[in-house]
C-alpha cells in the first residue's frame, strides 16, 4: 500500500508471509509463492493431479485452469490449485498447513455437509410419525379397552386408525397409558400398511432420532439423523469388523457356508454397526434407546449376511438372492442396539450384484431427476454401473475382482496408513515420486495408487499397452526379479516392511482384466441402449474408492470413459445419502423401490458381446484408441 | 313267540334277563324292570329328575313323559328315563350297566360327536390354505430373487401375492427351495391382509392340522381338527393348571399382580394347553408341528393371563381390559408347542367380562341365525348372559360369585369326585337321598348339588321362601350348628372328611345371593329391550356348569326363568365349539368379530335399575311369584 508495483502488475499477499508480492499478470499462484520462498509441495511434479498444492484464495480474481481433486465446498470456500491457478488481480490468498490438506484427501472424519432435502419440513412425507394424543380416561359408561382407546384417540388426531403391533409392546401398554394420565406420545412408521407401532411414552416433545447406514464390505459408515430437522447430528465410520474373515463378498460367501460361519459374520457386522451407533450417540449426546428407525444399505451379499440370510445362491451361477425387497424388521430381531420396537428398513436391491447400495445410490445421485442421460458407477470389489435418466436405467455388475482394492496385488493393501495411494514417474530418469496415506514409510499400494502407477508407466513407457515391461530401459527399477519382470516404486530400505515395493507382470494381468470387466460393461450398457458413451451428460461416482480416485489416470489406464473432467462428479458415499433420503421422507423411500423395480438387470456373463468387449479392453488404454482421445494426444506429448 | 300273553298287553324283552315281560299297556319301563326283577337305581325317586335309570329302547314303542337330562344323541340312540317312560307296544329294552350311565352324567371324557359345519368343503372359506407352487429354477435369464419367484407362483396358483413374513421364515427359504426342486407347498393363514406365511415345505398333501381351544377359569379344552375335511379327531380336557393359584378370575388377578404372579400364570396355563395338546395329538397320531393353527377363546381374564398382559385394570373400576381384539400372533410368540411359526387366533372380547367365550358361544348357538329372540346363558364363576336375535344382541356379565362353583360355601367343593351333585329331600322325613360324582363317599357340595339341595330345602319347608331355617321341623337334622342354623345332609360317619356336611344360613345366604344377581341380569336385560322374559323362544345353556344343571330346581330356586323344559337347551361347551367353527371358516371367522363389536354390553353396576331387580330376586323363587308360576304350583301340592 504506497509501495511502487510494476505496472500491470499484481499483488498477491500470503497470510503466512508478511509483504505482498508483485507478479506479472498470468503467474501461477506455485510460482507466486515460490517468489516469496513459502513452500507448497507438489508431489506431482506442479501437473495439476496430486492436489496437494491446494491453497484458499479468501479475495480477488483467479481463473482455475484444473479444479481437479476439488469439491464444490472448496470452490465455494476459494481453494485452487497452486499449481493451476492463473493471478488475474490483487489476491489475497491463505496457505493451509500441510497437514490439512493432507487429511482432507485421504481420510473423511470430518462430516460432509449433508444438505437437508427440500421440502422435508411438510410434515406427511416423513416416515416416522409421532403423534400426542389426550383421551377421556374410561368410566363406567365407556369401557373401551385400552388399546381401542388409543386408536380412537389417534384417528382423531393424525387419521391413522390401524396399527401392527406386537405383544410385548401391548403387554405395557395400560400401565404406560395410566402413568401418563391418558396423554401419550405415539410413535410410528408410515412406510407400511397398516404402520407399525414403535413406542408409546408419557406426552412429550423429544427429539426422534434415525440412522442412516451404510454397510460395505470393507467400510461401514452410519450417520445419526434428527428425524423432525433432517439434519444429520453426527457421523461415524469404521472397518466392518467381517474384514477379518475375508477381504471380498466371495470370500465371505464362502466363509458363511462354513459351520457357523453366517452367524459369526451376522455377528461381526453387529458389532460394527452397534460400536459406530454408540460412538454417534455419544457424539451427539443422545441414548440409542432415542433412535427409533435404521435405515439400511449395502450390497446384496452385506445385507443378507446382517440379516442371517443364507448368501450361497448369491455365488452359484445362475446367482439369485434369498430376496431383494426386505420386509420391514424390527431392531430386536435383527440385533441393532436401539429402541427395540425401531424399525429396521433394509433398502430393496436389484440382483445379487447390484444390491440397495446401487439403488440408493441412484436415489442419491440425482439420475432419477434429470431427463439426459448420465452414468453411474460405483467402484469396490465389483464395479456396479447404472446408465439412465428419469426415464429408464440399465444396470450391471462387473466382476472386476479385488484388485482396484490391493487385493490380487503382490504388494497390494487396503486404502489405508502406509499405503502409495499415488505415484508420478520422471519420463526421463523413470524415478517415481510417491504420496502415501499417513505420510509414513510405505507398505504397499492401495487401489488408486496402482491406478496411478499403471497410468504413469503406460505414459513413461515403462510397460507398453499390452502391460509388458520394456526391459531395455536404463533403470535398474525394472528389471525380472522372483516374480518375473517389474517395476520397483520404494525400494526395501525406505519401506516400512523393508522389502522392495513392486509391481509385477502378473499384478498388472490382474489389474487390467479389472480395469477391462468394468469399461466393457461400460460399453456393453451403452450398445444395449445404442448410444454412445460420450453422450452421457455426467458420470457419477460413487463409493469409497470414487473419493480419491485420480480421474486423468484412470481415463489413461482406460478404466474410466475418456471425457471433459468437468463432467466427472465425485459423490463420495451415495449409499449412505440414499439410506439418509429414504429415511426421512416416504415418497424417496417409495422412490428406491421403484428405482429397485424399474432397474434393467443385464447379466454381464449371459450377455455374448462380453467377452469381445472385454478382451478389447484388455490393452492400456483400449484396442479402440479412437475411444481415448485424449490419451492419444498425451501419449504424442 | 308262540306263547300266551295277556290281552291288549305288551311284551317286553331286557337284554340282561332271559325271559320277555308281559305287561299292561300304559307300564313304566321301571315297573316292567321291577316285575322282572331287574334293579335299576332311582336316586330320586321316580322323580325324572336324576337321569340316573336311563335304558335304551332298542325297538318299539314307548312315550316319554320327560326327557331330561338326555341328549339329541341320547334320544336318537333311543335311550329313555325308565321311571318317565311309558311302554305303548312290544318293546326290547337295554339296560346298560351303572358305570356307564354314571359316566356319561358326570363327565364328558367321551367326545361329544362334533357335526363339520356344511359348506365347509368350499375351499374359500377355509381360513388355512395350502398351494402346492412348481416354480421354473432359476436361469441366467431369470435371476428372480427366490421369495418373489415363490410370490409369482403362488400369485398365478392361488391369486395371492403378497405374505406376510417372518425373517427366520427367510432364512430357511432358499434351502427349502433348492431342495424341494422348486416344487413346494405353501401353508398361509388367510384371516389377515396379507395372509401371513406358516411354512413352505417340499411339495406334500400331508394333512393340516388345527386346534380349537377353550381356556375356561377351571377347565382347559383341546380339539384337534383336520383342517381339510373339518372333522375332530381328538378331544383332551383337563383342570386349568392356574386353579392351584386361584380359583376365581379375580383371584388370579391378584396373583398375577404380585412379583412374577403374571408370568408364573401364564407358564401354568401354557403347560395345560401343550399338555393337552400332546395328549390329543398323540390319540390321533399326529406330530404337535404338524398342527398350523389354534384358535383360542375364554373369558377376558383367562385370555389376558395367557398373553402375558397385565390383568389388573380387569378387576378395578371401571373394569377395562388392555384389548378385546388381539392381533394374530405366532405360536412360538405365544408358548403354544405346534408348528413354531402356525398362527395362534385369540378370539375377540366384548368387555372385562364378556369375553371371548361368550362370543364364540354365540357364533355356535345359532342366536345369530334366528329372527326369534333366545336367551344365552353362560353359568361360571361369573354369569354371562345375552338376549338377541340375528338383529341384535345385547350382554351383562353377572358377578354372581364362586357359590356355583363351590367356592364361598362351607363345605363347598368343585364337581370333582366326591362332590354331592344332586339331593333329594323326602318330605315327610326330611331325610336326604344324594348322588355323589364318582359314586364314592361325599366330601361337599358342588354347584349342582347346592342348587338342587336348596330347591329341595325349599319346597319340603326346610327354608322360607327368604332362606331361614324352620327349626320347629321333627328332624336331628335341622339343628343351630357352631355356624348358626343349619341342614345336614351326610352325617359325619358317612362323608369322606369325618365331618357332618352340612349347608349353614350364611351359605344359603351366598347361593341367593349369587342366583339373584343372575336373574337380575335376566332382568335388566329384558327390560332394556322392553320384552318378556317368557317370550325368549329359547333358553340356551353353556358353560360346563350347563352340563349337569337340574332346570327343574334351578326355576324352583328362581335361577333360571320359569319356562317349559323344552325351551332350555344345554349346549355344553359353546365356546370351543365357537371356537371350531371360527378355525374352519373365514366367515365364521368374521362373524366373531361382528358379534364382538354389534354386542350392546350393559354394565350392570352402572345401572340403577340392578339393585332393585337384585333385591328383588334375593328371594325363594323370586319376591314376584308371578314370575314363577310352576314353582307356585309346585309349592301347593
Amino acid at each position: 500500500m504506497g509501495r511502487e508495483i510494476p505496472v500491470a502488475g499484481h499483488l498477491v499477499r500470503f497470510d503466512t508471509h508478511p509483504d505482498p508480492i508483485a507478479v506479472p499478470p498470468g503467474t501461477l499462484i506455485g510460482d507466486a509463492a515460490r517468489q516469496a520462498g513459502i513452500e507448497i509441495r507438489q508431489p506431482c511434479g506442479g501437473q495439476g493431479r496430486c492436489g496437494r498444492c491446494a491453497v484458499q484464495v479468501e479475495s480477488g480474481r483467479v481463473r482455475r485452469r484444473s479444479i481437479l481433486r476439488l469439491s464444490k465446498a472448496d470452490l465455494d470456500a476459494g481453494y485452487a490449485l497452486a499449481c493451476q491457478t492463473v493471478i488475474e488481480g490483487d489476491v489475497s490468498v491463505r496457505v493451509p498447513p500441510p497437514e490439512l490438506i493432507e487429511r482432507r484427501l485421504t481420510t473423511e472424519q470430518t462430516a460432509p455437509e449433508v444438505e437437508v432435502p427440500a421440502g422435508y419440513n411438510a410434515a406427511y412425507v416423513q416416515t416416522i410419525q409421532c403423534a400426542t394424543v389426550q383421551m377421556s380416561p374410561p368410566t363406567m359408561d365407556d369401557q373401551t379397552d385400552d388399546w381401542e382407546r388409543l386408536l380412537t384417540a389417534l384417528r382423531v388426531e393424525t387419521g391413522v386408525d390401524r396399527l401392527n403391533t406386537s405383544l410385548e409392546q401391548l403387554r405395557t401398554l395400560g400401565a404406560t397409558l395410566r402413568e401418563a394420565d391418558w396423554k401419550v406420545s405415539v410413535t410410528f412408521d408410515t412406510t407400511c400398511e397398516p404402520p407399525c407401532l414403535i413406542g408409546i411414552e408419557p406426552a412429550n416433545d423429544a427429539t426422534l432420532w434415525g440412522l442412516a447406514i451404510d454397510i460395505g464390505t470393507t467400510t461401514v459408515s452410519v450417520w445419526l439423523v434428527d428425524l423432525s430437522s433432517g439434519e444429520v447430528k453426527a457421523q461415524a465410520t469404521d472397518y466392518n469388523r467381517q474384514i477379518a474373515r475375508g477381504e471380498d463378498v466371495i470370500s465371505r460367501i464362502i466363509y458363511a457356508s462354513k459351520n457357523d460361519g453366517g452367524e459369526e459374520l451376522r455377528t461381526l457386522v453387529l458389532e460394527s454397526i452397534n460400536t459406530l451407533t454408540k460412538a454417534a450417540c455419544a457424539q451427539a449426546e443422545v441414548a440409542p434407546e432415542a433412535v427409533v428407525k435404521a435405515t439400511l444399505s449395502g450390497n446384496s451379499t452385506m445385507m443378507h449376511l446382517l440379516l442371517g440370510l443364507p448368501p450361497q445362491s448369491i455365488r452359484l451361477e445362475p446367482f439369485v438372492t434369498a430376496i431383494n425387497h426386505p420386509p420391514l424388521l424390527c431392531a430386536r430381531e435383527v440385533g441393532l442396539e436401539i429402541h427395540p420396537y425401531g424399525r429396521v428398513d433394509v433398502l430393496p436391491g436389484v440382483a445379487s450384484y447390484v444390491g440397495a447400495d446401487i439403488t440408493a445410490g441412484v436415489l442419491s445421485n440425482g439420475m432419477r431427476s434429470s431427463e439426459s442421460v448420465r452414468l453411474f458407477i460405483d467402484v469396490g470389489t465389483n464395479g456396479e454401473i447404472v446408465l439412465g435418466s428419469s426415464d429408464w436405467l440399465v444396470t450391471c455388475a462387473c466382476s472386476a475382482g479385488p484388485a482396484f482394492e490391493g487385493a490380487g496385488v503382490l504388494h497390494g493393501i487396503r486404502a489405508d496408513r502406509g499405503a502409495i495411494e499415488e505415484v508420478w514417474i520422471d519420463g526421463d530418469t523413470y524415478e517415481p515420486t510417491f504420496q502415501v496415506i499417513g505420510r509414513t514409510k510405505p507398505r504397499g499400494f492401495c487401489g488408486s495408487g496402482l491406478i496411478s502407477l499403471l497410468a504413469e508407466m503406460f505414459l513413461t513407457g515403462v510397460v507398453d499397452k499390452s502391460g509388458h515391461f520394456d526391459l531395455s530401459l536404463e533403470t535398474p527399477r525394472v528389471r525380472k526379479g522372483e516374480n518375473g519382470p517389474e517395476y520397483v516404486v520404494c525400494w526395501a530400505d525406505a519401506s516400512e516392511t523393508g522389502e522392495d515395493l513392486a509391481i509385477t507382470r502378473t499384478d498388472i494381468d490382474n489389474l487390467l482384466r479389472a480395469k477391462a470387466a468394468i469399461y466393457a460393461g461400460f460399453t456393453i450398457l451403452a450398445d444395449r441402449v445404442g448410444m454412445d458413451l460420450k453422450d452421457a451428460e455426467q458420470v457419477l461416482i460413487g463409493g469409497a474408492f470414487g473419493k480419491y480416485i485420480n480421474v486423468e489416470k484412470a481415463i489413461e489406464i482406460g478404466l474410466l470413459p475418456d471425457m471433459d473432467w468437468d463432467r466427472f462428479q465425485f459423490l463420495g458415499n451415495t449409499s449412505v445419502r440414499g439410506a439418509y433420503l429414504a429415511l426421512l421422507d416416504r415418497e424417496a423411500r417409495a422412490a428406491v423401490a421403484q428405482i429397485a423395480s424399474a432397474m434393467t438387470y443385464i447379466e454381464l456373463s449371459a450377455d455374448n458381446t462380453f467377452y469381445d468387449a472385454f478382451t478389447s479392453a484388455l490393452f492400456l488404454p483400449h484396442t479402440d484408441l479412437s475411444r481415448f482421445p485424449s490419451v492419444t494426444a498425451a501419449m504424442a506429448t
